[in-house]
């Protein structure tokens, strides 16, 4: 790949991650940064870096002229957009392919299907891949809406068609809260994402949320990499991830895995993609949306079948075939992901930006901290919270459970408010022990921190 | 094991790594520490730490009664030796033994066979396993080593019987340069041993370091866990490690595994241990040591093997069977451990104590520190200069040295020399990339570096 290079269209943990595997495949890269990130990590470690404008997300890391601009600047051949920002953006995608130069991550084509939400489900439909009841497109008004929640019933969902990472969400119990939720949530969508529609969805109470890895390549080959719980969130945004769930068995894990792959075939995907499921207390699986780019949660998978997916991402981006086949991957042991964020749990998940003292990362057999913080380092308020995930791999949940307890106490992150500790609680909480948990667990584990189910543990 | 609790006879990144498998297996840990090391970070991660006396090694960690008394006094079952120090003193063992006290490791009796180096070749050769020439026990006096030196050829090593880490070693070429170690070496043995048996060995030039990595358990199986090459050594000690060694094929592998196995069965090998072989250069294998406790370098097996070899050690020694046979091992892929100094590679390898300012340590997917420094830590002069072990796990040998070279790049500790550029430099150099290189590699690259082979180089 003597020729090839590739521009990093992102920033923090994921940018380090990605500018890793383009080094150790001997790949020459490019950083970009804005200018609250002009001291970031990423752009230490890459080959060079361009800066693409001020601080907001708007005026740089979503500025599509700037990114692209900066790729052909600097002559590379392919873009890695990790994920948020542009990662999912059929336009910029659209835009890069206009120019020549290769989009890791599957087409402009594909991703415009699969992004928006409503179209993904029509998608999984047709391919037989059960889906939660809701509208068949956009709701165009707030009238439509309340009658289509009266037909599947309350709660129901407004989401919006190009959200992601749980924002761009209401739940809503009776046509008041509708009329209320339905202008918020699109104005909230047309500011976070520049697309101001919305679609309604039954509204599962409690699930699990389990997705589903697929990897595909240009040869037409579809394979899953099993699937990861990630059912630990707080407001819609995960917080802990883990691989294999414990609630699932090898059948359902079988059929989880094929409507994946089945889904994903029917497009004709390349490179890797999510496909999430919500899975009722009965086992039923649903699937929600499908993200085309690689997730925050990589590592798990990563961890328990030993492959590496951004290097895999890249290779088949390049054109060449999967370097494996569904036969070859097995679950290796059990592994689970922390996410580190820059918060306060216990208020409200109020981000705390501000300035890094002492950092020391834990370290062993089978501990992974991905992360673009070092000592004196300003977390900047403009970005995602996550300063960091930790990721621990044991051969069974038991042992890996103790082992990120162990690695969490010997994080240290000084100077900034983090969840380090709230962590490290949760890995102590018996629903998440006995693996019982569902989404509905840090409401419920906050309440009982903060008191308000003091008369429940009083009995 | 709820009632098992275990002390760390040790300092350093190996107390770390102990204490780490302890936590995991749930089992409560007790750090032992010298003045010195007060404020070490063993002592903050164990569940309780006691001073076991001053600075110097011989007043604190090799001191047995202050160490067995601080096992006794906070109520251990078991002591972890780790390297070094005790953990091959076979009086200390006895010691252990005879308090009712587990010791993490085989028994006085086996130790004292195998920690004696002559006793040891005794013990290879009659379990058919090949060994170097050399005198067929201790010598006793200059004459009588130089008539055994005569008869097996210049050059031969004057070796400490009780000598471990390429100390109390001296290459003589002749006579004279006998004579004069004669002495020398004895009495350095004295002083860092305590024991001033030496004994002699035919010197193979420029061998292959090779080492196999065995396990038994008190049932009597013994398996083995593959090789390590530890070639790259400075002044007999090593600097990198790496499996599987580049030099074997699958044929010669089984040939020094079954070899390692059978010496360790004919004495009831219980535990960790290293069975040591020089190869030369027309792939003849010869035994000169077995070590009898967990080496620095095991991370690179548990790299390629997957299994958590401390934590087998442990529940080995609380009377468990062990948990894989040989069928069920096999090499993942391919381990590079790096060794970080703080010492100067271009000054003789001077060791360079002092206090650490900013740490920063790299992440990654198969990517892993073991260290005990943090930020603001001093170096303390009075003990072994590594400050860590980098070490990098990749399908291939190719991948691997990338991944190593990524990660030096990110590896960042201020405020004290240490070795980390000039273990890039190996890891760019020719013969470390083709996996030609022997035991002399670094006499001849630091030559190269400092100008001595410049003719040569200019052809």
């Amino acid at each position: 790949m003597a020729q090839n290079k590739i521009l990093v269209a992102n920033r923090g943990e994921i940018a380090v991650r990605v500018i890793r595997a383009c080094k150790e495949l001997g790949i020459p890269v490019v950083a970009i940064y804005s200018k609250a990130d002009e001291s970031s990590l990423h752009t230490k470690l890459a080959d060079e870096a361009v800066c693409i404008g001020p601080a907001r997300s708007k005026d740089s890391y979503l500025n599509m002229q700037a990114v692209l601009s900066a790729a052909i600047a600097t002559g590379c051949n392919a873009i890695h957009p990790g994920y948020g920002f542009l990662s999912e953006n059929p336009k910029f995608i659209e835009m890069v392919e206009a120019t020549g130069i290769k989009f890791i991550g599957p087409s402009s084509n594909v991703v415009s299907k699969l992004g928006d939400k409503a179209t993904a489900k029509m998608i999984a439909k047709a391919a037989g891949v059960p889906v939660v009841e809701g509208s068949e497109g956009i709701i165009e008004t707030k009238e439509d809406g309340i009658k289509i929640a009266k037909q599947i019933g309350y709660p129901v969902m407004i989401k919006a068609s190009a959200g992601g990472g749980g924002r761009g969400i209401s739940v809503c119990y009776n046509d008041q809260e509708f009329s209320k939720a339905f202008e918020m949530t699109s104005m909230e969508a047309e500011t976070s994402f520049g697309d101001k529609s919305v679609y309604v969805e039954k509204f599962v109470e409690n699930p699990r949320h389990i997705e589903v890895q697929i990897m595909g390549d240009s040869k037409g080959n579809v394979v899953h990499l099993f699937e990861r719980d990630c059912s630990m969130q707080r407001r819609n945004q995960k917080l802990i991830e883990e691989a294999p769930s414990a609630i699932l068995n090898d059948d359902l894990r079988k059929k989880m895995g094929l409507a994946a792959v089945k889904l994903a075939k029917s497009v004709g995907y390349e490179g890797a993609g999510t496909i999430e499921f919500l899975v009722d207390k009965r086992k039923n699986f649903y699937f929600i949306e499908m993200n085309t780019r690689i997730q925050v949660e990589h590592p798990v998978t990563e961890m328990i079948t030993g492959i590496d997916l951004v290097k895999e991402q890249i290779k088949v981006a390049y054109g060449k075939e999967l370097s494996f086949k569904q036969k070859d991957l097995k679950i290796l042991g059990h592994a689970i992901e922390c996410r580190i964020n820059a918060e306060n749990p216990l208020n409200n998940f109020m981000p705390t930006p501000g300035r890094i003292k002492k950092v020391l990362f834990p370290g062993g057999f089978n501990v992974r901290f991905d992360s673009h913080i070092y000592p004196d380092y300003d977390v900047p308020p403009f970005y995602d919270s996550m300063v960091g995930k930790l990721i621990v791999f044991a051969p069974n949940r038991k042992e890996a459970i103790r082992k990120m307890r162990v690695s969490l106490e010997q994080l240290v992150i000084d100077g900034i408010t983090t969840n380090i500790e709230y962590q490290y609680a949760i890995m102590h909480a018996p629903d998440f022990i006995k693996g019982t948990y569902d989404t509905g667990f840090i409401a419920k584990f906050n309440g009982l921190i903060q008191g308000e189910y003091n008369e429940e543990l009083i009995g």
